[in-house]
């Protein structure tokens, strides 16, 4: 490449004023952003903030052989959005740390910082602070995003009833298979480095887990039609797992129809070539970062045709526990298998 | 050991129920805590909300062979609390972000916790969120701290006029030495792994490194006395560096009498010690974590006699340009030579 500065060249000031020059504050509340101790805030009177954090870790989350760094970037936001999305509440601020290796170019930097920038621009969130710092090993992104709802609106887990509906944004189990995809082609380039990677044939699941979107559209088009969920989480570590912490946290139990829930058909296809059970796929992949979300009874016509929102079962009592209902009508309970972590 | 769990027996979700039961909150504008998708806080009206994040890295901010993890956990809040001082607001919530290796126990992550349960408890701030998720190498930490002060009463870098005098808080260097210290007793252990450590000799220096406080007993203090700073910013790179913050941001120049520097006598004793340039330093050692800030000349008799305050000079038009003015009366230009973590 032509163009490379290494990091130490500018240093963690000359970097932050580079980034500075970049952000563009929209949000009224925003006060003061980048550049001192702390940034200031002027929350709405008779609104509540909502905070979130998430780290993104690589050789965790991430492998750089195949995420690019602006995708990476977008997608740190949009996870962190997603959780305030999740709360019903609308995004206004994130901060951004950064760890970061020093084999790492101030290009490179600069191209991640550039996803952050247009996820900023995609759902409407200040870059209000940052710290950025050296790394001996990998890359670390970790956000902090704020939001706002209205006074006692901000939605929970806990307030889910039986006999609500469980609805389901958009379509389940793309981005395991994206991933899927990826892992596979990283093998055959590892063990022949002349192989061309054959990626333009999944372009749905590698968006799907490359570059997912915070479902902000479905809490602005729920509030247009004037339903609030009871309940709600997003979608990161696996629709089965995401269930349980509902049911959890609510103190009931939930039916999930296998027959309603809401596959891609470019996901379908891969889940048939990588011989996985789709079903599986779509309950414990994870990273969907689609919204899980409980209604009253009384929401269903309001819901029932909207394009990008599915019923896949309703809450039960908690003596009941949360089954999975096959097509046969067999209750199978519901595991949480998604990923952990911990577990190298 | 006798009591040492895997953290992949507790898994993250384990883990956060047994971080859940230590917590305690106690600000009134903390309306939920952890286990949701996010917090949720109601600010009082007519505040403004301060935020800022620091990242904590091993290899590059700390060592754990010589930094206990509860003393670790302590100084990742005292710092971020740092920050939300150097705005002259009082702390409120934080969130903790940790990416923690394998070889790490779930009584190791406690321990962490222990530490930063003691901070919150000591700045009077809610740990209301976080993420904990795994790590291929290092120990990460990642707070956000978010504050509170009245509106358009928060404190930043660019007010300072020329002819404020310039201040700082408690005394310099003694981190660094303490650093200094500490690497000198690695190296000789590790050349000969009998050997015992030399550390009770240094308890002064070894706590500003391993265990710093927030200056918020001063903010506290300050406002008691009336005295409000027209700029302020904590001293995390070293004072030269933060001088220099203040006249770029607030567009002056400054002058800094060595004479004036406070420095306390152990830290003066482990200088000579080591050889080293007590002046240097103070100026340039960093991670003191004490106040600089600038008050008006009207503030001189409210300050003067102050224990815990010290006038090291005063600014001047920028023209002049930030000079260190040295015993005999000689300028010398401030140079920032604090960290710079890419350059390893």
């Amino acid at each position: 490449m032509s163009d490379v500065t290494p990091l130490d060249k500018v240093g963690e000031f000359g970097l932050i004023r580079r980034i500075q020059q970049t952000v563009q504050l929209h949000q009224p509340s925003t006060i003061l952003g980048i550049g001192d101790d702390a940034a200031i805030l002027a929350p709405t009177a008779g609104q509540e903030v909502v905070v979130s954090t998430d780290l993104l870790v690589e050789g965790v989350h991430f492998d750089l052989t195949f995420c690019p760094l602006k995708h990476l970037g977008y997608k740190a936001v949009a996870v962190n959005v997603s959780d305030v999305a999740a709360m019903n509440a609308l995004p206004t601020q994130i901060v951004v740390a950064l760890s970061v290796p020093s084999r790492f170019s101030v290009e490179a930097v600069e191209e991640l910082y550039e996803g952050i920038r247009l996820a900023c621009e995609a759902y409407n969130v200040d870059l209000v602070g940052g710290d950025t710092t050296g790394s001996r090993s990998g890359l670390t992104i970790g956000i902090t995003a704020l939001g706002t709802a209205e006074a006692g609106k901000a939605v929970r887990r806990s307030g889910a009833g039986p006999n609500d509906l469980l609805c389901v944004t958009g379509d389940l189990g793309g981005a395991y298979l994206g991933l899927q995809v990826l892992e596979r082609e990283k093998q055959a380039w590892q063990a022949d480095p002349e192989t061309q990677p054959e990626l333009s044939k999944y372009p749905y699941v590698l968006q799907r887990q490359l570059r997912p979107e915070a479902r902000m559209d479905v809490v602005h088009e729920l509030r247009d039609l004037g339903v609030v969920p009871t309940s709600m989480i997003d979608i990161s570590d696996g629709l089965a797992s995401e269930v349980l912490h509902l049911c959890a946290a609510s103190g009931t139990g939930a039916r999930v129809f296998t027959e309603n829930l809401p596959i891609a058909n470019p996901t379908l296809e891969v889940a048939e070539e990588f011989n996985l059970d789709p079903i599986m796929c779509m309950l414990n992949g994870g990273e969907d970062y689609e919204l899980l979300f409980t209604v009253p009874l009384s929401a269903h016509d309001k819901i029932k045709n909207h394009p990008d929102i599915t019923i896949i079962g309703h809450m039960v009592e908690k003596s009941e526990g949360a089954n999975l209902i096959t097509k046969a009508g067999q209750p199978v309970p519901l595991r949480a298998q998604g990923f952990n972590h911990f577990d190298h």
